[in-house]
């Protein structure tokens, strides 16, 4: 079986520019499904459904959570913290506002997202902060793999 | 002029070869190139040239730097955040060490670092905190584009 250097060249030109595209389609679709991700978490934390917001989450003992100056490690420390935060005595979890967001793709299996949220609690009062989140694209999909969040004093 | 499709499987599997072996040597000369980057800003702040430090930073207005709840935009706003907190009236920066550093590469051109630092003062003060970076690799090397720092309270 004999193949045509033309139309080898042909192939691999067709493949080049099938990778090229493929590379602006990717930046869009992590774009789109990190977003997809952030708005299905917000949603979640609205109905007051924290496992419907940590599904947002890497299931992992690999996950870090950087709270202000205090790390936690693992997708179980992750809950627990939000547990005793926001569903302690007389802890509410109020309703979420994500703002300002940034999703930067970097490769085509991760991304890192910039962005500012507000709770506002039935006391009239709104605590809110920034965020850094670093995602990476998972066999069950686009994941927060590790979460710098800063509350404002 | 033509080529055998045996030839044609063969260059294939060679070609392959080659792309996973450089994505697992770009991993290790990623995590090299970015922990040079840190010593060398370490060192420069530890002879107080803040601008050997800098060089770190990707030297553009699109640079963010999140300082606990507060966000600074630009290479040029970030020197000024650090020559005010640090190089002011009664201000020293002390002797700087960065700790716990975690280098964890994202595709070829892009990795994101969390650590600790830590700074000693000569009135004995160790101010500390822990942070984020997302670093990429630009036509002049690898920079940090985003930095994400808390300070313990």
């Amino acid at each position: 079986m004999r193949i045509r250097i033309s139309q080898l060249l042909a192939s691999s030109i067709f493949l080049l520019s099938v990778l090229a595209h493929a590379g602006a389609g990717s930046d869009q679709e992590a774009k789109s499904a990190v977003e997809d991700v952030l708005r299905t978490q917000q949603a979640a934390w609205n109905r007051h459904d924290l496992e419907g917001f940590m599904a947002g989450y890497w299931n992992s003992p690999d996950l870090t959570f950087f709270s202000d100056a205090h790390e936690t490690s693992g997708w179980q420390g992750a809950l627990a913290r939000y547990r005793n935060r926001y569903q302690g005595e007389g802890k509410e979890m109020g309703k979420l506002e994500f703002s300002e967001l940034r999703i930067e793709p970097l490769g085509s299996d991760a991304a890192f997202v910039r962005g500012a949220w507000q709770l506002t609690l039935s006391n009239g009062k709104t605590p809110h902060g920034i965020f850094t989140l670093v995602f990476r694209k998972l066999s069950d999909g686009w994941k927060i793999v590790h979460d710098h969040t800063s509350a404002a004093e």
